[in-house]
């Protein structure tokens, strides 16, 4: 591809990659987008396929799709491993990518913040896989806790569902858990449904801690009243896949713990030549260049990029917006590098608000302040409009009007049962 | 469950499984229907999730769902491993279920016919994880084929698509594969799309058995300019996963052998205490009670049962309609059993015609005789009518729509990688 075009090479297919794609898809330009999967995954609605509200296809688009009429756009399908900035190389599981400006959108991981055993036992909630694993189990606890061999204490266990964490994904997979809970009711005639129990567990004294304190109480309002158990102010200490441990020394015997307190960058940001911040995120400049870059041609943008400037209190939040923002920025001061302009322009993140929907109906959002079912509407609307592709949307608003009319839920199926050739 | 009613139990929630069920569900009996799996699968459309056309949970129905108001009928998923008729009760990986009448519908599995090497390289067509595996597959060596550094020869090995069997799924299947590489073309820039192809390679003299003459050579038509490699009188002798061996001598490169070419009941029937045929089907009588059952309470039906009588000249086809037709005269027996009794009733299938899609807006239809298009609308009927549950229903119906209407394949994604925690 040495046809004297410079060759933009992008890691990772998120809101933040494919967005810079599809400006500099414009451009006279080359450009490689790499991700370990083929797809673009839709993040803010995985605990609905975790749930099984949606299909996994519903909220994972092709990233060729989006590419299809620009020829200059060409997808490779690897794991980035690292940057070798002083040859100017990605360095991939399939081999090596020239480029003449990179950028890192490789996003973030679920970050168990060092305790190993409850990294092994619990479920993240970052991958479709993951969401897959979370729907399978917690439908097989189901049928597991059935059998007529259970002790009573056993069955307990296995129909006690604990969710760390109180941002916008605890929140909303512990709301959809009691929506799903309600439906097996109908249809386990055995199983009494009053060992249900559904946790919701945070470190702090407040639930989606970029809502105003009014919303964050609405929120605890809500959920209890669904049948949360949510515990503020309560630490994690251990869980060994039979009994998690609080600090306070208290023990809740479950077989499920979905683990959303916490995100970092993924691994490889500690080999692309730049300085990590604790969460491992990758030290950008106000222009969005790797500091320290050793050729000037590295930049880093989202999740894996770690932005503090000015009178910025603490790092931005890992969501879309910053991604998708950030993305318009780099494609401009990379095509003043390719052009020989100076004049970098510095980022600056537009907060347009946060919401977070707390089951069927119900929804908080701060800008502009709203709560309950006209709150869930313009939830829907906004993550339909950002959805990838008509035919997806169409899709998935149609299962929606559904699902609020019937509380139909389709995906409720066990796939991971390991086949003999019987 | 000695509550004094007679214990029905039901091995197998596919077609006959469920309407024996059903049936039973409305009689003063309780009822146990044992599945590995939590759900129905409707394996007719697995061709169509194996190519990206719907989701697996649109063609996998919760066995709990049909049951909701059914008080007295328990669902036990487990794996039925076999039958100790002296006892009266069923062997399963999940404890000993005693009975006083079992029907087995345990369906049937792959036949790979002793080929060995051939069943560990290519893919079957009978379970929603190896439908999967094939959407995964065939998406994945796209990818593959793209890289730069494949060389030509390998870049055409896996582009090199071979179905085996010209039976129904083998046709739907050469036929959706087709349609699949039309939307790929459109999103690899860097392949050559004259490296692809698609093979469907029978045994014997025609495609579709079940079908008349003309509508044979209708489907060979059809297909062949929908770009297939149709291969007659060809048999598959090896496979090692990179060459296809036929038994001309001939050879065919290739990474992905789809193996459509014939079924045999599961293995668990060996275990029945009942006497099979070479392809494992258990043998039943006329009143479909399993030959020699030692108390006269053991039934079979359906992919597992071996049934022929008067001037059948072969066996009856594994179809659903077989299955249900069955469950409707095991039904009927088992309560004149129940209430003592006598003339048990003597199954007759009633074949109700057959029916086969060769792609999008085309398919074939024996009774009445029907091609193109319209074949293609009763086909679609049918199958909607058949779909377990309304939303399912609601949402294939609205899938199929905007898939003839855009051809968009919403779920070309490749799930099956594994993830480290990054």
């Amino acid at each position: 591809m040495s046809n004297g075009k410079p060759q933009i090479v992008i890691v990772g297919g998120g809101f933040g990659g494919v967005k810079l794609a599809q400006l500099f898809a414009k451009e006279n330009v080359d450009i490689t987008l790499v991700d370990r999967h083929n797809f673009h995954l839709f993040q803010p609605l995985l605990y609905q396929v975790s749930t099984a509200v949606l299909s996994t296809d519903e909220i994972a688009y092709p990233i060729r799709s989006f590419f299809r009429d620009n020829k200059n756009v060409n997808f490779f399908m690897a794991k980035a491993q690292g940057v070798d900035q002083e040859r100017d190389v990605l360095l991939t599981n399939h081999g090596e990518i020239h480029y003449d400006y990179l950028i890192l959108a490789a996003g973030a991981t679920t970050n168990f913040f060092g305790m190993k055993e409850v990294e092994e036992h619990s479920f993240g909630m970052k991958t479709i896989q993951e969401a897959l694993h979370i729907r399978n189990h917690v439908i097989h606890e189901f049928e597991r806790a059935s059998k007529p061999y259970r002790t009573p204490a056993d069955r307990k266990k296995r129909m006690t569902f604990v969710v760390v964490g109180g941002g916008p994904t605890g929140v909303e997979e512990a709301g959809a858990l009691t929506e799903l809970i309600a439906v097996q009711k109908k249809e386990f005639h055995n199983l009494d449904f009053n060992d249900v129990q559904v946790y919701l567990i945070e470190a702090t004294g407040h639930l989606l801690p970029m809502m105003t304190e009014d919303l964050q109480e609405e929120t605890v309002r809500v959920l209890r009243k669904k049948g949360v158990n949510v515990m503020l102010n309560t630490q994690v200490v251990g869980y060994d896949g039979d009994v998690l441990k609080l600090k306070s020394g208290a023990e809740i015997p479950t077989t499920t713990v979905i683990w959303a307190a916490g995100v970092r960058a993924v691994d490889m940001m500690k080999n692309c030549g730049g300085e990590c911040a604790r969460d491992g995120r990758i030290w950008i400049e106000e222009d969005l260049m790797v500091r320290g870059a050793v050729h000037k041609n590295v930049f880093a943008i989202g999740d894996c990029a770690a932005f503090m400037h000015g009178d910025m209190k603490r790092p931005l939040p890992t969501v879309a917006p910053v991604a998708t923002q950030q993305a318009v920025v780099a494609h401009k001061n990379i095509m003043k590098l390719i052009k020989g302009e100076g004049g970098l322009e510095k980022f600056a993140y537009k907060d347009l608000g946060a919401m977070a929907t707390i089951g069927r109906g119900k929804a908080v959002v701060n800008k502009p302040k709203m709560t309950g079912f006209f709150a869930w509407c313009a939830w829907m609307l906004v993550h339909l409009i950002r959805l990838a592709g008509f035919y997806t949307n169409m899709t998935v608003a149609f299962k929606w009007t559904l699902n609020f009319l019937t509380s139909a839920r389709l995906g409720r199926i066990v796939t991971n049962i390991k086949l003999g050739n019987d």
